[in-house]
C-alpha cells in the first residue's frame, strides 16, 4: 500500500483527489495540508466523508519535510504560482511530486510567463518535468520525479486531434477549437461570477483566443505536427458541474478519410484503456464520462465542406485534473495504470 | 386593436406565442386552433393563463375559412411538412400568414427536398415567401401575404456574419459556425432524449455537418458575399431552457481590424432597435436576452490566428421564433416594429 | 409619472426593482445609489441594460437629501441593520419609502432583536410602518409613509393560510410550513455554500426551526385568528434561480370541508389580482409564477388525516420581494394597484 | 463469483442495477433480458457501456427458465403489475428473485389494490416475500427467496422516524412527511410532464395526500410503533437527477429531548453500516449521498413548537431502489453486507 501526501484542500481539484483516493486499492492518503484549513478534519470540510477513515485525517499545516519522509509522493493541488515554489521544496527535500497546476506544464519559460503574466522562479525545473498525459509519455512519467499534470481542456484538445495531426491527416494550419466546460473548471473561490444564479439556466463565452491553456495545447499538438502550429482555442462556460466537450474543427488533408482516420485512431490509442473511440454515428456527451478517467471521441468528416470535426468529452475533475493525477501516481509508483481509477460513470 | 389567429398550440412555439401577445397593446389573439386540443380551454393547455382573458379561449379545431374571415393575420405554428398545405389553403382563402415552419424558407425548392427530405408540394408559393428577418427585409416584409419565419440557429447565425461578409471584411470561404441552443429547440414532444434526466448536468454536440439550418444560413450568407457560400455549421444541446449562442469563426480580410469590423456592425445596425452590439470586451450571455426579441452581439479579433470571432445570443423561442414572428405581424399590419414585444429580460 | 429611487444595486432585489420599472407606464427611475458602485453606468452593473434607457442612469453615491427632493418615493434595497438607519434619514427628509428589508416587519422591537440578533436603534418607527401585503393593508399602504416590504416567505406562507384561519376553518395549533425557495433569495454576495456548483443538482434543508421570517408569519397569522400562534416553519434551498413553494399542512376544524374552505379563499381574495386560486385537482407550480406578481393557491383536503393542505407559489424576487413592492408604490403614490407589474410568466 | 440476471433495461432502475454491479467484485450480471430491447447489445442502450465487458452482453427475450437455470439470483426491474407474473414465474422454476417494483411490499392484498387500483393475481406470494430492508429485516432477507425491494420514498421515511416511534420518543398520532424526489423517480418513459423544459427552473407539489408510497410507510411504522399509524405523506418534484430528501414532523413525547434521541438513533443504528448519522447542526444534502448506499440522517428538536424534526437522504435509484438491491442480494447470497455497493458519493 503506498502511502500519498496531500496539499491544498479547499478547491474541487484536492476535493477530487479526496474521492478517487477512497476506492484505490493501492494506495491510501495518509497526510492532508492546508495553510487555510490546518487542524480541522476531513469530514468537516468535506461532509460526505462522515464515517469513512479518510474522513478522520486531521489536516496538518504545510510541512514539505514530513511528506517527503512519509510518503511515497505528494499531489500539489494550490494555485498556479504557489505551486512552484511548493514543489521545490518538495522536490529539495526528495518528495516525487505530481503537481497539478500550470506551473510545470509548459517547456518554455518566456511562454509561460508571458501568458500566465507573472515570473517563473523555478525554471531550471521546466526540463525536469514530464507532461503528464499517459497516452503520450507513459514511460517518462513512470520514471518522473516531477510530473506536470495536464489542463483539463488540453487534456481534451490533445487527444482529440493527436493522432490526425500526427498522422498528416489534417492540416495543422487552420485549426479552431471550441471547448465547452462545466463550472468546476472555474474553482471554488467565492465569487459572484459563478454563484448559481449567474450559472444556471445561461450559456457565455469567455476568454476568446486567449484562454492560458492555449500555449499547452500548441506546444504538444506542434510536437505531433512536427511544426509550430498556432490554433484559435476558444472556452464556454456549461451549466453543468463535470464535463469538457471539445469540438474541433480541422481541414482534411488531400485524400484523407472517415475509414482512414478511424483507423490512425484506433491504432494510436489501441494501448489507452482511457480513450474510447465511439461508433460512427455515435457522439460523446459529458455524462457517459462522468465521474471517470475515460475520453470519450467522436469523429465526423464533413463532405461538403472539407472538414474533420472531432468531439471529445472527458470529466474535467476526473480525467482533466485528479483521476489523470492519479493515473500519472500510478505509472510513477509502478502500479497497474488503471489501478484505483473510476470507469463507471454516474448516469444520471 | 389587430385580431390575430393561432394554429398549432401545443409545442413550445404557440406557447410563446400567447405569451407574447399578452403584452401587446395593438394586437389580440383571437382564434386558436388545434386538432389534437380542440374542446379545451387555453388555460387548460396553459397553466399560466389562469385568471387572464386569454385563458378564456376555447380551441376550435382548424378552420381556415373562420380564420381568413375573422383574422386580420394567422401564425402557422406546426411543423414543416404539415405547415405547406395549411399555408396554401389559409393563401387561397385569403388570410395573410406568418409561417414558423421551415417549408418557405428556403427559395429553392431542391435545397429544401434534399435536406427536409421530402417533397415540397406548393413550389409556386416559395416565390411570394418574404424570409422573415426583420434587419433584412422589413421593406419586403411589410408588404408580404406570406411571411417564412427564420429559423432559430439562422437568425443568430445570419446576424452574426451578414455585416461582415457584405462589407468584405471576412473571407466566405472557411467559415466555422459552432451554435449551442438551449432544450426548447428540441420542441415540446414527449421523448426520451428530452427528458430532464436525459438532459441535465450533460451536453452534447448532434447533426454535425448536416443540421437543417445550414442551407438556410447559406442561402442568406451567399447573397450578404455576392457569392455562393458554403460553411460547416454545427449544434449542441445545452441544458437550459432558452437560448441560442452562435460562436462564429472566419478568416479576417487583409488588413481588416476591430475598429473598422465594429464601425461596419454598427453602421449596419444602426436602425435595428433589436440588435444590441456589445461593448469591447463584454461578450453576450443568453439570460441577457432571455424572453426578449433582442440579438447581442459581441466582437472579437485574434490577432494570432487571424480571425474575426463572433458571438451571438438569443432567446430562441421569443427572437427564434414567436418574438419575430410577431415583429414580422407588426410590419405586415402597419403597426410600430417593436411594438408589444419583451425587451425587459428575465434576471436571473 | 412619478420620479422614484433606488437605494442599493448590487443585490438581487435592487436588480429585480430595475427590472420591473422597465415596464412601468406611470413610474421612471430616475436615481440610483449604491455606496460601492457609485461612478459607474447602471449598464455596466447590469449588462442587459444596453441599449435602453435605463442603462444610461449614471449611479450615484448615497445622498438622502436628494432622493427626499426629487423623487416621488425612495426603495431601499440594503440589508436588515443598514436599512433602518438610511430609512430614517430619509423620512427626516420627508421622503416617502418602501423598504424591502426587515428592519420595520416586526411590530415587536424585543421580537426583532431576539431573532435578528442586533438592537433595533429606531424603535419610535416601528409603529409609523405598515406591513406591505397588499391582500391585508391595501387601505393603510396608500397612506403610509414607510412600508415595511414582507419577506418572501412570509408572503407566500401568510397568504397560503391567512383566509382559513381567521375564518376558523383549521386550528391554529399545529401548524407546520414546509418551504422551498430558489437561490436569488440567498442573495447575491460571494459565498462558497451559493456557488452553482454547491447549489445545483444538489437540495438542502436550513435554518430548521429557527428561520428569521418565523416571527414574521406567526405576527400576521395570529391577527389572523385572533390569538398567539406559534408554528413550525422550515426551509429548503431548491436548484432554481427564482421561485418559493410552500407547502402548509394544518388540523382541520370539525366539520370543514373542501367546499367551504374554498368558498372562503374565493371570497377573501376576490378583490385581490394577485392571488389566483387554482381549480380542485391543479396544484401550483413556481415556474407559472415566473418573473410575475401572482401568488398562486391550490388547496387540498386529506379526509384519511383530516388535514387541510395549502400549497403556494410566487416568485421570491418579483412577488416576494420588488414586484410587491412596486405593488406598495402604486398605492402609495395613487396609482392603479396592477400598473406595471409582471403578470405574463416566462415559461418555460 | 455469484451469477446474477436482469430483467428489464429500459428503465432508470435497470442502468443503476448495471452500474452498479460493474464494480462488484463477487456478483456478475450474466443474462439480461427485455421484451423491447431483445437483440440489442447492452452498449447500444447505454452508451456509458463503450469498452467494458458488460457492453458486449447481448439483450434477450425474457425466459424465465434460462434464468432460473443460470443465475444464482433474479433481479426484476418491470413495471409493477407486470413484475407479480413475472416474480411468480421466476419463483415456480426455482429462481431467488429480487423485485423493485411494488408488487411484493404490502402484507395486505386489500390495501394493494385499494392503493395501486388494480386486482393482485399472485396474493398467495405475499405472505412469503420479504420486506428488503436491511436494517429491519436483515436475518430474514438472508433466508428470503423473494425480496420485496422498499420504495424509494419509503427507504427514506421509514429510516428517518423509526428509531424514535420504536422507542416512544414520539406521537404517532401526528406525523408530517414532506419528500422531496429527484426526477429519475418518476421513470424513463417518454412523457412531455417529465420533459426537461418542464421540470428545470421550476418546483412542484404532486399527489397530495395520495401517493401510493404512504401505506407501505405506515405498514412499517406501525409495526415500529406497535399500533396503526395513519399519516400524512406528501411528495414534491426536484429539479435535480437524484435524490430523495424527507423532512419528518413528528410531536415530541413528553420529556424526550435532543440527546436522548439522538442515543437512540445512533444505539439502533449501530450495526448498519449505511445510516450516517450527522453531527449537531449538520443537515443532510442529497449530493453528499450521490451515486451511494447511504442514508444520511440529521435530527433538530424545536423546543418552541415541542417537535423533532427528522431530514434523511438517499439517492433514490442507488440506495431507493438497485443499490439496495444489490445489498439484499449480498444478504441472500451470503456475501459481505457492503460487497460492491458504492460509499464514495460523486461530488460535486
Amino acid at each position: 500500500m503506498k502511502r500519498v501526501g496531500l496539499v491544498g484542500v479547499t478547491g474541487y481539484t484536492g476535493m477530487e483527489l479526496v474521492r478517487v483516493l477512497l476506492g484505490h486499492p493501492d494506495m491510501r492518503l495518509t497526510r492532508v495540508t492546508s495553510r487555510k484549513e490546518a487542524g480541522r478534519m476531513l469530514r468537516d470540510i468535506y461532509p460526505f466523508l462522515h464515517g469513512m477513515d479518510a474522513g478522520e485525517i486531521r489536516i496538518a499545516a504545510p510541512d514539505s519535510g514530513f511528506l517527503a519522509e512519509h510518503c511515497d509522493l505528494v499531489f500539489l493541488a494550490v494555485p498556479h504560482g504557489a505551486a512552484m515554489e511548493m514543489a521545490a521544496e518538495l522536490r529539495e527535500k526528495g518528495a516525487r511530486v505530481v503537481d497539478l497546476s500550470a506551473d510545470f506544464r509548459l517547456r518554455n519559460r518566456e511562454t509561460y510567463e508571458s501568458w500566465y503574466k507573472q515570473k517563473h522562479t523555478r525554471p531550471e525545473m521546466l526540463s525536469e518535468a514530464v507532461y503528464g498525459l499517459p497516452e503520450l509519455y507513459a514511460r517518462e512519467i513512470a520514471e518522473a520525479d516531477l510530473v506536470a499534470n495536464p489542463g483539463c481542456y488540453p487534456t481534451s484538445a490533445i487527444l482529440a486531434l493527436y493522432p490526425a495531426l500526427r498522422a498528416g491527416l489534417i492540416s495543422g494550419d487552420d485549426l479552431v477549437i471550441d471547448s465547452k466546460s462545466g463550472t468546476t473548471g472555474a474553482g471554488r473561490g467565492a465569487s459572484v461570477g459563478t454563484l448559481f444564479c449567474e450559472v444556471s439556466d445561461t450559456f457565455r463565452a469567455y476568454n476568446l483566443g486567449r484562454h492560458r491553456h492555449t500555449p499547452e495545447i500548441e506546444q504538444e499538438l506542434s510536437l505531433a505536427a512536427g511544426k509550430d502550429i498556432r490554433l484559435s482555442f476558444n472556452t464556454h462556460l456549461l451549466p453543468i458541474n463535470r464535463g469538457i466537450l471539445t469540438t474541433a474543427y480541422a481541414r482534411l488533408s488531400a485524400g484523407a478519410g472517415l475509414e482512414q482516420i478511424r483507423s490512425c485512431y484506433e491504432e494510436f490509442y489501441a494501448h489507452a484503456g482511457w480513450v474510447r473511440l465511439l461508433p460512427d454515428g455515435v457522439l460523446p456527451e459529458t455524462r457517459w464520462v462522468r465521474g471517470t478517467n475515460f475520453c470519450d471521441i467522436g469523429l465526423v468528416v464533413d463532405p461538403r465542406t472539407d472538414r474533420l470535426i472531432v468531439v471529445s468529452a472527458i470529466d474535467n475533475l476526473c480525467r482533466g485534473a485528479s483521476g489523470q493525477a492519479v493515473a500519472n501516481a500510478n505509472l510513477m509508483l509502478g502500479l497497474e495504470e488503471r489501478s484505483g481509477l473510476p470507469f463507471a460513470p454516474l448516469i444520471p
